[in-house]
C-alpha cells in the first residue's frame, strides 16, 4: 500500500518526503525501518523522532515540532493511536478462517449452527447448543451442552465452555479459557466437606474479551455476569456469582472471590484480589496487587492490602521507611528525656 | 415436585402455605420467585424473608420468628443449609452422561476400562491406564500412560494427567487442570540450568476436588500427595513433594512451592504463597495473600506477608496506619526537647 | 543395574559394602530401601546418612566423615548432585515414544513434518508450519499456522501455539500453556475500548523449558523474547513485547506486564510481578511476592511490595514488628515531656 493510500485509509494528510512510496508493514518509533508505518502519539517518544528509518509515521499536530528526517512522510491527523491503529490492521489483515465444520469435529445432532462459520478440527459441541453466524470455534475447543455463542464470536484452541453458558456477540475468548466450571463452595458437616451443587451458570455480553487461561465460575444458583465490552486478561480467577459491569478491564492473575459486584468502567490492574461480597464503584481504580477486602467507592484510586486510599497508602510507605531512622531517634529522645529528669 | 415432596425428601416440616404447590427449582433469598424454593440459613439475611417471594423456604426453629409472607410455606428443618442442597440436586439433577466410549475417542490398546463409564470425543487414554466404574472422561481430556483412575470420577473437558498418576475414587478434576506435569528443578552448572529428571508421580485420594486450570507438579523421585476430602480451588500451584493433608481447603491462585506439608483440615485462603519445606499445622488458617515463609503451628491463625500471628499483623498494620500522625508528633516532641535543654 | 555399573556410568568410586549387589531405582536419602540408590550432597541432610537404608549414596569426599552404615557403599565422586541426576536418568528413562503421526491427528497439507517425529492423537498442526527432527507434540496440542518448532522439542497434550510463533531446539512445553495469544492493549474511545490489534509474535530460543497453563503473550508489533536456556515454571503470566534474557528463571505464578527487560541469569522467586516497561538487571534476585514498580541493578536482590533493597527492605520490616511497642513508649514520652514542662 502506498503511504498515500494508507493516509486516506486512516483519516490523515502527509506531509513531507514521497507519499508515493509503498508501506509493507507497521513498526514501532524505535525499530521502524524503510518500507515500514510506525506512530507517535506521546510526547515522551519525541526523541526517537529525528532518528526515526520509517517511510511515515502518524502524529497529531501538536506534535509537529523539531527536527523531521528529510525522507520521512508525516501522517498528520487527529488520533495518531487510532490511525495507526486502523493502518496495523490495513497492513496485517487477520487471516480469513475457511468457513467449514472441520470433518473431524464432533458436533451434537441437536446442536444448532449458523451457516458462516469456522469449527476446527478436533472442536466439539454438545447438545441443544446453538453458534450464530460469522463464529469461529478452534481446533480443540469444549462447547459443552444448552451453551449460546452470539454472532461474531472467536473460540480460540482448547478453550472449554461448560453446559449453560450464554455469550454474546463479538466476543473473543482465548485458549485454555475455562468458562462456567463450579464455584468452589462445600459445606462442612460430619467431618466432611460436601460440595455445594453449583446449577447457575456465566451469561458474557457482547463484546468481550477474555485471556487465555482465564477461568470464569458458574453462579452457585444465578449467574456470574461479565457486561459489555468488558476485557479481562489472563489467568484471571473470576468466581462464582460475580457481576462484573460494563467496560470493566481486569488486568492479568486478579483473582475475585465471589459474589462481588465490580461497576462499570472500573479498573483492575494485575495480581489484584477481592474478597467475598464486595462492591467496587464506577470508574474505581484499583492499583496492581492490592488485596481488597471492603467496598471501594465510585471514582476511587486504592491500593495496598488491604486496599485503601491510594494517597493514604502510599504516606503510609513513607513513613515506614523513615521508621527505622525513626526508632534511632526516639532511643536518643529517651536518654534526652532521662538527662532532663535526673 | 411438590412443596410436600420437597419437605420430606428433604427432611423438613412443612409449615404455612399451601404444601401442595409445585415447586420448578431452586433460588437464593433475594431473587427467588413463585415457584421455587429458597433458604433462609444465616440471621444477616432475616431481612430478607418477609418480602420473599418464593414459594417455600428451609429454615431452622431459631429463626422462625418475625413476618413471614402469608402465601410462603416454611420448611423447618434442623440443618437448613444442608436441607437446601438436597432440594437443589432434586430439582437440578446433574444431566446423566450417555455410557459409551466415543468412537471419537482414542484408547490405547493396553488400557482397562470399566463398562461403567463415558468417555468423550478427542479424550484419549494412553497405555496400561485404568478407568473405574462410573467414571467419566470428557471431551479432550488426556488421560496418560500407566494412569489409574478409581471409581466415579469426573475429568472434565481437556484436564490433563500425565503419566503414573494415581486417582482415587468420587474424584473430579475440573477442565484445564494438569496433574502430574514435572516439577521446577534445575541444577546450574557450566553456565547453564540442567534439568533435574522428575521420575516421581502425583497420588490424589478419594474424594478430592481439583480446579480449573490447577496445577499439581509431580514428585521428583516420590509422590505428590493429596489427601482424603482435600479441595481444591481454581488455578492453584502445588509443586512438587507437597504433601496435603486430608479436608485440606486450598482456594484459588494459591501457589505451594514444594516439599511442603498441609495438615489435615487446614485452610489457605486466596491467593496465599507458602515457601519450599514449610509445615502447616492441622486445622490452621492462612488468611488471603499471605506469604507463609516458616512452619505454621497447628490451630494457628497467621496472615501478612511474611506471614505471622493474625492479631500481631493486624496490630502491626493498625500502627502503620497511625504512622503518619506519629512522625508529626515526634517532631514537636523534638522542638519541645529543645527548649526544655536551652 | 550393579552399583560398580552405575558408579562407573556417573563417574563415582564405589567405597564399603558389596559393589556388585543390583540398584533398581533412585529416591531420597530419608525414604531410600534396600536396591535403591541416593545421594548426599548438602551437609544438613549428613544426619540421615547413619540409618540410611539406601544400598548405594552418592557423596562427595568432603561429606565422608561420620556414621556409616554396614551395607552402604558410598559412591565417592566430585559433583554428587550432578551423579546422582545421571544415575536418576540411567535407573527410570524416559520411555519412548513411537515415531509416528497418529493417524487421528490433523496436520495442514502445507505443513512440514520431519520424518523423526510423534505426533499424538487429536494434535493438529496448521499451514505452513514446521516441525524439526525428534520432537513430539502430544495428545491435543494445538500447532497454528506458520509456527516453527526446532529439533527434539517436547509439546506435551493440550499445549496451545498461536500463529507465526518460533521455537528453537530442546524446547519443552508443558501442558495447558498458551504459547502466543493476544497481548492485552486496548485504546478506550467512545465509551467502548477498542483492540489494538496483535500483529507481532513469540520467539523461544534453545533449551528454554515453559510451565504448565503459563500464558506468554505476543507482541503487539515487534515479539516477545525468551532467551537461550531460560526456565519458566507453572501459571506465569508473560505479557506482550517483553524481554526474556538467557538462563533466567521465573518461578509459578510471577506475572510480567509488558514491555519489560530480564537480564541474563536474573531469578524471579514465586509470584512475583513486574510492572511495564521495567528492566530488571543481570543476575538480579527478585524474591518471592515481590511487586517490582522500577528497574532493578543488575546483581541486585529486591524483596517486597514495591520492592526495595533487601536488607532495606528487611529493616524496615523490623521496624515495623517494633511499631505498636513504640507507640506505647512514646505515648509515655509525651507524659514525661508534659511532666517535665510542667
Amino acid at each position: 500500500m502506498l503511504i498515500n493510500e494508507l493516509a486516506q485509509l486512516c483519516g490523515a494528510i502527509p506531509q513531507g518526503g514521497d507519499a508515493e512510496r509503498p508501506i509493507d508493514s507497521a513498526a514501532d518509533i524505535m525499530s521502524a525501518q524503510a518500507r515500514q508505518v510506525t506512530v507517535l502519539s506521546d510526547g515522551k517518544y519525541k526523541k526517537y523522532l529525528k532518528d526515526c528509518r520509517a517511510s511515515a509515521c502518524f502524529v497529531a499536530e501538536a506534535l509537529l515540532d523539531g527536527d523531521i528526517p528529510a525522507g520521512l512522510t508525516l501522517l498528520v491527523c487527529e488520533d495518531p493511536e487510532m490511525s495507526f491503529l486502523g493502518a496495523v490492521k490495513a497492513l496485517h489483515p487477520e487471516p480469513a478462517l475457511e468457513r467449514l465444520i472441520s470433518p473431524q469435529a464432533a458436533i451434537a445432532d441437536s446442536a444448532v449452527l449458523s451457516a458462516d462459520i469456522h469449527i476446527g478440527p478436533f472442536a466439539s459441541v454438545g447438545q441443544h447448543s446453538s453458534i450464530g453466524d460469522g463464529s469461529t470455534v478452534d481446533a480443540g475447543a469444549r462447547i459443552g451442552n444448552h451453551v449460546v455463542i452470539g454472532k461474531n464470536c472467536r473460540i480460540h484452541p482448547n478453550a472449554v465452555i461448560y453446559d449453560h453458558s450464554q455469550i454474546g456477540n463479538n466476543v473473543i475468548i482465548h485458549s485454555g479459557a475455562i468458562i462456567g466450571a463450579d464455584g468452589f463452595g462445600y459445606k462442612y458437616r460430619d467431618n466432611q466437606h460436601v460440595k455445594v451443587p453449583h446449577v447457575g451458570n456465566v451469561v458474557i455480553e457482547d463484546n468481550v474479551e477474555i485471556g487465555a487461561n482465564t477461568c470464569i465460575d458458574r453462579g452457585a444458583l444465578g449467574s456470574t455476569r461479565i457486561g459489555w465490552g468488558s476485557k479481562i486478561d489472563n489467568l484471571v480467577q473470576l468466581g462464582h456469582n460475580n457481576s462484573v459491569g460494563k467496560n470493566v478491564i481486569i488486568c492479568g492473575q486478579c483473582g475475585i472471590s465471589g459474589s462481588c459486584e465490580i461497576g462499570d468502567g472500573a479498573i483492575l490492574a494485575g495480581s489484584v484480589g477481592v474478597a467475598d461480597h464486595v462492591k467496587i464503584g464506577t470508574r474505581a481504580v484499583v492499583m496492581a496487587r492490592s488485596g481488597v477486602s471492603q467496598d471501594v467507592d465510585a471514582g476511587a484510586q486504592v491500593w495496598g492490602s488491604p486496599a485503601k486510599d491510594r494517597k493514604t497508602a502510599w504516606r503510609e510507605l513513607a513513613a515506614l521507611a523513615k521508621l527505622p531512622e525513626l526508632m534511632q531517634k526516639i532511643k536518643q529522645f529517651e536518654s534526652r528525656l532521662t538527662k532532663l529528669e535526673d
